[in-house]
């Protein structure tokens, strides 16, 4: 409309008489990040409730504060955002969890709880919502679209997210995005046929503008442009910098977690001005690694001691990921957004002294700390281990038609990632019954134990896992069922025995002994105890699997990650062995003239 | 999730059995719009239905394409996105309006339509979204937030747009903001009084990210903070360098109109890499300028002129003010994108010479032309003008209780902008009748015509209005009631009986001859006629007002602005004389011992 200049003469002339300003919260003399000009600037900051309400840079406004802080010398920036994350990766609740993003100046998250939602389906996700709601940061989800990981024919999993659960997600107002959309092989060849397909579709049509998330390792050129197709468009895989130019350049959201970081990468997007296209994301944090370094923060401060410039990183930690996501309510220091802020003497470190949301101390704040154990899930997500008591004999296995020696399948494990190979392996049969004691390998059997067909599928490991000693957990990629792993059955006995006591976890056992254990009495996933505790008895658990033998980069990933079938080469479910590539299961032993290239 | 890299390996093994790939379109070497390295790279772009599918810059793949266009030495950019703008100002009804649109590459714009929400209130609103439903072009609505733009004591209008109507508005799939809040005097100071400040508060509880425009001329520092605090997070006015400094530090999204181009504003962007936070727009486009020099296209092309960079003209065409408004699925040339683009030679006069639209070719193609008459607004639409005819005498003013001489409060029209003065004037009576033949004023009435009221309020121009002839108008800002100007009362009676006859439009006369006229049929705001047409009749009529002696920058906009009730100082409301400052209604005769200084 025309007539701006004339109105706003009167306006102006009104305001003379204005006298000084009540406000809530009032920030003196910080160096204040300007998100705009990705700059610091001194400034005091008056807060009215939950927002800003005014950046001073002139330091001239009397003020009428009813909390006044001093913070020369400190610097403010915006609480972090981490827009691609899983809660459950931490084996907290949200409650817990949401006590150490406060502590880690980590305001809002986007979390996608799809493990949780394997093992109770819906009624875990409302149930993870809910014990969110009262946390001291926003937690706002994504929609699991990948539960289960494969079928039923492959895995047994506790519950399922399928095309309807997914619409009415969509509904919520905590849900912001689609989750990361794991398939992409299926998706880009599946068209409509695939659920997911039909609920990209569904989204396309009735949210075209919702964020959806993608995982898409190593998918270049035209498969990626599919990908891109389907309205897939952030991607928070690993990449070299090819991959990494493809997808930014086409208009994919870069998400960078932290074995991402490096120079090269860094270089692209300077010389490319790309700061406004990516965010820094965790992904996943383990408890001890939460505990010992930090979330998003130690991200960030990791990107900015390999050369990322320190505002520009500030900016990929606050505004762009709340842009990618529309969060428009925060992100930045400036009138009318969320009071969501942080100070630090040191900004390059990411260690905040003091954080606030939505105006509110929750940094360092005890009391809020009584929130943290308020939340009572549901009985059963206490009781979710349903397998009975094992003896030892429950681990012979039979193989009648059998004699002399066969040649039975070995997972052999791999000392980086999360890939396994077959090896084929000559073991000896005793009175009808496999012996495979001397055979190098350990036996591992997965009990299914959510109550829902009582199967138990057996295996046998070597390679890089542990040597001798049993590791059982109820924390198995992405089904969560009992995966025990060991060379001697009454040790396995005892362990499934434990954990079905403790009713989930983990723990490490030699020689009827307990080296370690940390319970996860939550849908055997999670612990509500807070983080020092969980980070120090994973941390104990991690160093008995070493001391065990386990030779690798991450064993408590590597064993969790054994149970997955979407992840190559060979992996042992509750119904027995899976070929991931052939996407189906096989026999233990290998019949005669079956070839096995 | 872990485990990406392995999966992957299937993946594209998986692929190295494709064929040709079918598409329905591809263009061939055009120089293609990279919006995130902000460069043009020739390219062979392929669509699949409406959307963008693959940019090869191989140019390698092999497609099988319904369609093929060879575009080398052309350029290929996104449709442009206008999103703050209003049809009505077109004097164009959608329909015909987006095929404007179409031949300047603008494929998606947001109109907020307060003009026929003051006619027909809530049913304006819907008819407009109804007649532009199956426009060649995407059009968005902006939630009129300032309708009436006073209340039924200054003005009557036909219609009002109310809280719970916003509240409906905000639930349609084509509503993607709150449109300009006028009023920013109001809302900083009102608190929860006023209804806007109430339904902003209700934005902000269930629609936290909602894109709020604002219009805050001048309003600076605590001011401009407070605007913002309310969640106004845009401005399109125009503004000193200081102003703009303020809106862009403090996270006001910049939409720069053409009265704001300038080299300083540019220095200060690029100095400052602001790019990201600005975008063009049109706000209000009359026909004849649509017609002779285009939309959005001359807005940015005139930028250019003037010293914007290309590349990042064209992204603060196309992309950035999608992002503003979330509408995530457009704005660049990229996978997924809607395939929304144009081609031309020299892209720098942004004057394409083929559009498309969801990969369909919308300029040229004759036979979309159809869609312009196709639709029909409701019969009482085209008979909106309710006033009885009108005689000579209708004009007389009986002032029984005065003798002699009177003062008069006279209008005094100013050469430029929309302000006008009050200016007393000395007026003869006789008979009991004011006689301001020779006064140098003109007689001004103002006819409710909504069949509210029938009232009509009378008053007297000076100043740089016409000098002679008379010229009347139902395109009356915000209420669009009839007025009529001139020095001859057959005259007037002669045009109001025009009008009447026409149900709307505007014209000159002078000495019962119709100088120039343009009928409005449809609510007296617009006309289905196409651009050339309308843009034709209104030319002659600004060339009419000149020649009548308007003296003024743009006669049709002063005209149009004498009746608004919220533009300084003095104006002419169906109601009669208003002072805005004062906010009511001034008698025209000046008693004896009033005083105006």
């Amino acid at each position: 409309m025309f007539l701006s200049l004339s109105v706003c003469c009167i306006s102006t002339r009104w305001y003379k008489q204005m006298g000084r300003e009540k406000v809530s919260l009032l920030i003196r003399g910080a160096k204040v990040f300007n998100t705009y000009l990705k700059r610091f600037r001194e400034a005091d900051v008056a807060v009215v409730n939950d927002r800003f309400y005014y950046i001073d840079i002139m330091q001239k406004t009397e003020f009428e504060a009813e909390r006044t802080i001093d913070a020369h010398g400190q610097y403010m920036i915006p609480g972090l955002v981490d827009i691609h994350m899983h809660i459950e990766s931490s084996m907290m609740t949200p409650g817990a969890f949401a006590q150490c993003l406060a502590a880690n100046g980590v305001t809002t998250i986007v979390s996608e709880p799809h493990e949780m939602a394997n093992v109770k389906g819906m009624r875990g996700i409302r149930e993870m919502i809910r014990a969110g709601s009262k946390a001291p940061v926003d937690i706002f989800y994504g929609i699991p679209s990948s539960v289960p990981s494969t079928d039923e024919t492959l895995e047994t999993t506790g519950g399922r997210i399928d095309y309807e659960d997914m619409k009415e997600l969509l509904a919520y107002p905590e849900v912001v995005c689609v989750g990361e959309v794991m398939n992409y092989r299926g998706v880009i060849q599946a068209g409509s046929q695939l659920e997911i397909n039909r609920f990209l579709s569904y989204v396309r049509e009735k949210y075209p503008f919702f964020p959806v998330e993608g995982h898409c390792p190593k998918l270049m050129d035209l498969e990626l442009a599919k990908f891109l197709s389907l309205g897939i468009n952030a991607d928070h895989t690993e990449h070299t910098l090819e991959e990494i130019r493809q997808r930014m350049e086409n208009g994919m959201f870069l998400e960078i977690q932290q074995k991402m970081l490096g120079r090269e990468l860094f270089d692209y997007i300077r010389d490319n001005h790309l700061y406004e296209h990516c965010a820094f994301v965790t992904d996943d944090t383990m408890a001890d690694v939460l505990w010992k370094k930090g979330q998003l923060n130690y991200v960030v401060s990791e990107a900015v001691t390999l050369g990322f410039p320190l505002e520009e990183a500030v900016y990929c930690a606050t505004y762009t990921p709340c842009r990618r996501m529309h969060l428009d309510d925060r992100g930045a220091i400036a009138p009318g957004k969320l009071a969501d802020f942080q100070l630090m003497r040191r900004p390059e470190s990411f260690r905040p002294e003091r954080v606030f949301k939505r105006g509110r101390e929750i940094f360092p704040a005890p009391q809020t700390g009584e929130e943290v154990e308020t939340y009572r899930f549901p009985a059963d997500f206490y009781q979710s281990v349903q397998v009975g008591k094992v003896t030892p004999e429950f681990f012979r296995i039979a193989v009648p038609e059998h004699s002399g020696e066969v040649q039975v399948r070995v997972i052999e494990v791999e000392p980086s990632g999360t890939q396994t190979r077959l090896k084929p392996v000559t073991m000896r049969v005793r009175d009808g019954y496999l012996d495979w004691k001397d055979s190098g390998c350990l036996l591992a059997v997965v009990l299914e134990r959510h109550g829902k067909n009582e199967t138990a599928g057996f295996g046998f490991l070597t390679g890089s896992c542990h040597t001798r000693g049993t590791l059982a957990s109820t924390y198995m990629h992405d089904h969560h069922n009992l995966m025990v792993a060991g060379d001697d059955v009454s040790d396995m006995a005892f362990a499934v025995n434990r954990i079905r006591k403790m009713q989930g976890g983990c723990l490490a056992v030699y020689q009827g002994e307990i080296l370690a254990e940390l319970a996860l009495p939550v849908c055997g996933l999670l612990s509500d105890r807070p983080v020092a505790e969980i980070g120090a008895g994973l941390a104990l658990v991690r160093k008995a699997m070493e001391r065990l033998g386990y030779r690798h980069e991450n064993p408590v990933m590597s064993f969790a990650c054994l149970g997955l079938p979407v992840s190559p080469a060979w992996k042992l479910t509750n119904l027995g062995l899976v070929s991931v590539q052939e996407g189906k299961r096989k026999s233990l032993i290998i019949e005669k003239g079956g070839n096995e290239s």
